[in-house]
């Protein structure tokens, strides 16, 4: 990826401070109200735009020194190819998009410096402290990049730089494998017709751990999770290999053959190598910890007494 | 399903106490262990049957007034069919099988009570309190099973009664359904050649306990999966529902269809219901555990260091 901190044709040796003027496009959304406050809790200036602010995304990227493109992933590419001609060097350009390639590859249009950004929390966190956030710093000086980082990981976030084709195949792991798989269950369930409140008297720890993240995600925007696992540039290849691993794992079963079936097992926990023994020690602490919070939230009747809609 | 506690030809006023002798079939197994250790604890005479043990099941059985089979999934409806010719009425016969339609229909051959359980936990749990077992208690007199289920319950075991064939529909979700969708992620991590240490660095508290729980699977044994996966009635079932959703997704994916697959969302989330709620709350608790758990297991270097195989 050659020196991700400085490529193209980047300003020399622009600087900006906690008096930079900020702009959040779409920051009346989760995460650019997030943002928003993140950096105004520096004491930076932040003015914000949305659908239904009086001050309009034009005015309020002519008006600042930084600017945070915080729309939804869908938009996201087309909204910042519209907005770039109101850009202009010495201004810094942003985004807060779960893919990199698209919204950087627009970014990268304007004369500005242009760092991505992928926040690996949601917008209704409580805390920054341990959280996650993927960083594309495409073009801005080193100092500048430094100066940035030093905001975040003085909050406890930790910073994980990579190139956007590089977070976006990562992401075609994290996010597309997952959320499919994910979706599959929410609809497998719905198919057969099963109560899941039903499941849940059965309940182990990890199938309770499971289904409370299967639920956490059908608890969320349809459209974040559609464009998640459709605009992938990765997501052909990942539908690909779970269509190859279901077909054989169809064939396994037709043939009754256990034995092919574990084969197949070995080999990918082969190729999980020690990680498999990581997991399983951390999982179990995450198990116990599973315990007590259904023994607590059965007994407030948090979980099994809710209707099945 | 009737009366779950007597049915069939069932002895009228048997009485077991803990004075009781008990064979363990498989009892070198880590479950059979398990079990033969949570009698003992009683005071019950426990003798124990394995493969390399001089004492044969044969043996075992007829010396017995409680016989529990804790022998592989696969091998259970065989094992069980060829040992039920020894038992004799007036005993007792358990099994610690993960499906129970099959190990509880070989054994109601008998003339013996039978209660089918099913441990929803492993072998080297180190608490029984807040697990749960299901119990098939098919044929046993109601208070010889009152008896039997507060063994279970004084050690804070919670005890899920349902009948085999409830049981077995369950776990097509709870066991097939989840467990062919983590191996359908081992298995495309492997096919796509991803280095599944790399994908960690970009944690977010989610996608950590999602792959714990992946690698969890793949650091246990292959052939209980492959059994599990494959032998329940239900698992066909499995197979089509998640074989039309991945070919619907994909539908929709090819026709760039973001619209389409959010009302497939929808749908499933309405089906899932207020659970979803719940499960939101729950695994927001879960989340803040896990980013303290990784903060704690990073420091040790538990988990980023290792390599992968």
């Amino acid at each position: 990826m050659g020196d991700p901190n400085f490529s193209g044709s980047a300003p020399l040796s622009l600087h900006w401070s906690t008096d930079s003027s900020i702009a959040v496009i779409g920051g009346l959304g989760e995460m650019g109200r997030l943002f928003a406050n993140f950096f105004k809790d520096f004491g930076f200036p932040v003015g914000i735009a949305d659908l239904e602010t009086p001050l309009t995304p034009e005015q309020a990227i002519r008006e600042a020194d930084i600017v945070i493109f915080a729309v939804p992933l869908h938009q996201a590419a087309e909204t910042i190819r519209r907005l770039v001609p109101q850009t202009r060097p010495g201004q810094l350009l942003m985004d807060l998009t779960s893919l990199k390639s698209a919204p950087v590859r627009e970014m990268l249009e304007s004369p500005a410096s242009v760092v991505g950004l992928h926040p690996m929390f949601g917008g209704r966190i409580t805390t920054f402290t341990g959280q996650t956030l993927a960083a594309c710093p495409v073009r801005i000086s080193p100092a500048d990049w430094e100066w940035l980082r030093g905001l975040f990981t003085s909050r406890g976030i930790s910073v994980k730089e990579c190139a956007p084709e590089e977070h976006d195949r990562m992401m075609s792991i994290i996010q597309v494998l997952f959320h499919l798989t994910t979706m599959l269950i929410g609809r497998a369930i719905r198919d057969l017709g099963i109560d899941i409140v039903e499941t849940m008297e059965y309940t182990s720890p990890s199938y309770r751990i499971e289904m409370n993240l299967v639920g956490r995600i059908f608890a969320q925007n349809p459209g974040l999770y559609a464009a998640i696992t459709q605009m992938n540039p990765h997501s052909g290849e990942i539908f690909s290999a779970l269509k190859e691993g279901l077909e054989a794992y169809e064939k396994f079963y037709n043939a009754g053959s256990l034995d092919g079936f574990m084969k197949d097992f070995e080999l990918s926990a082969r190729h999980l190598g020690d990680f498999c023994k990581s997991a399983y020690r951390e999982s179990s602490e995450l198990l116990d910890f599973s315990v007590q919070l259904a023994h607590k939230n059965n007994k407030n009747g948090n979980q099994e007494k809710t209707s099945n809609g």
